[in-house]
């Protein structure tokens, strides 16, 4: 109990949360979210809004139509996402707009949202969660996230949510199931993976000292500093064109001369660098730069990208 | 990968599983079984019974609910508990027959189950998964477990299913509340809770080198212990009156003279033993002898409640 309150308390106190927010700390990744959400918020025959920038806003809009009737509002699809939507319409009669902040698989990342009027917004954070500050927390309905980015050990998931939005869909819903009854027991319905939010709260308590302003100026730092050798050197190319929709978090590219891939691989791994191919689906890397990862990390690819260049090209 | 398949097959050995059943480790604790139990087993105005042995019994009942008809056969709430139900009526219409084999907070266990016909029986063997030998494995539909009795640290849950009983429910399920989905996708729909699965890869290995037999008779050995204490010092007085119900790994009961109870947490405290506290709806003492307990430490409580008869009687 004592673990779980300071693990909340910190997050109410990083995002400054009003106090009609609550802050659980759940289990099944954000898989169990993309349901649970529309189980809580979505009426039979009702509609909400999804946003589709990728591989995860697709799962959450599947897993939307078990429950209600998801718009899809706008997609990236035809570009193999890898820009942001804009300019499509927002249905005043939503019950929420779901958006996924950051998209791993593809880089890019929402940096500012439409008006949405009275429409809550329901955010999934999993990947850039207190990488940077959230404003305007009353736009949101919901924030979630799964600890295993920047948060702590896969195991938990944080969710922030808008307690005034639920009970209304007249839907019989198990406990376990029913955001309302965690809330009733402070996120101790049954027994919480201690270990998970454990980690959670070592991480938190360092968020806390740190402060996300410093953060955020980090990872801006960061990810300047490897999109400025992508941009310009002209042996790499960047999955991403527009810079507004870029991630601060995952640095999507390919080599110009895709034949150099396992060359590239091999000369990679002998400066320390494994684990950033592509996901199948975009090809070529990724580099992720979350908040674990330093700037001197960061210079240290560069220089790795610097070093292949002048010798392969 | 290679974490989740050693698990998994080390499961499959421990209790000789024949190839129609399908091992998982899932998240949410035993809480979250009971709701996808029905939700994947249990078609809407379709029965299923229930018996009623504690706490337990009756969330895993509730949750049923919400998704058919499921039918409480019998219960030993009469008597707060302190005994399992004999001699209730199998419906074959049933679609399973759900059981809790140890009820930690009253000290009863199922040492032997009814014959239930073509009914499969889905039983939650939490507390004493591992602890003792399954006999006749494909008279259970499925067994689940959340791991932190017996298994691992808190935040998975190990299911065992025949997966032959699957989509029948003609019910729109998320793909992450539906077993088929999570058995294709061999355990890892999504990121599972991998530092809790560890720790049950490693205490299954243990498992395997020890041997139910061994561990079987170890459980008996040291509830035996216990039980001998309890019946034949009058100044305690065993939970369970009958013998053929008791549990060997929650052994309950309470103080002759109530008065005495602070006397005896202080006393006890003094030898090393805390946390044995009963639940407040059984009042008294739980004495858990799960595998990680010794003979040694059952041995050095009966010790304990010997001094402390001396001492205060």
């Amino acid at each position: 109990m004592d673990i779980m309150e300071e693990a909340q308390q910190l997050v109410r106190d990083l995002l400054k949360l009003p106090t009609n927010y609550e802050v659980l700390f759940l289990t099944g990744g954000s898989t169990t979210q993309f349901a649970l959400i529309p189980y809580n918020l979505l009426p039979d025959g009702e509609h909400a809004g999804y946003l589709d920038t990728g591989t995860w806003s697709t799962k959450a809009f599947k897993a939307a139509q078990s429950f209600g009737e998801p718009d899809m509002c706008a997609t990236s699809k035809d570009k193999n996402y890898n820009y942001i939507p804009r300019d499509y319409r927002i249905d005043p009669e939503w019950k929420y707009f779901h958006v996924t902040s950051n998209n791993t698989i593809y880089g890019t990342q929402l940096h500012d949202l439409p008006d949405t009027g009275e429409v809550p917004i329901v955010i999934d954070m999993c990947s850039d969660i207190f990488s940077r500050k959230v404003e305007n927390i009353e736009r949101y309905g919901m924030i979630y996230a799964s600890a295993q980015k920047n948060l702590g050990p896969a195991g938990t998931t944080l969710v922030i949510i808008n307690k005034d939005l639920l009970g209304k869909t007249g839907r019989k819903i198990p406990d376990v199931f029913n955001y309302q009854k965690h809330i009733a027991k402070k996120s101790v319905l049954n027994t919480p993976p201690v270990y998970a939010i454990y980690g959670c709260l070592i991480m938190l308590r360092w968020l806390k000292k740190t402060g996300l302003t410093r953060i955020a100026h980090l990872n801006e730092e960061k990810a300047k500093i490897l999109y400025t050798e992508i941009d310009n050197n002209p042996n790499f190319i960047p999955h991403v064109g527009n810079q507004k929709d870029r991630s601060m978090m995952n640095i999507t590219f390919t080599l110009r001369k895709g034949k150099l891939e396992n060359t590239f691989d091999a000369f990679a791994k002998n400066y320390g660098f494994i684990g950033f191919k592509g996901h199948r689906s975009v090809g070529g890397y990724r580099a992720s730069l979350y908040n674990a990862m330093n700037k001197e990390g960061a210079k240290k690819f560069v220089k790795m990208l610097q070093d292949f260049s002048w010798r392969f090209n």
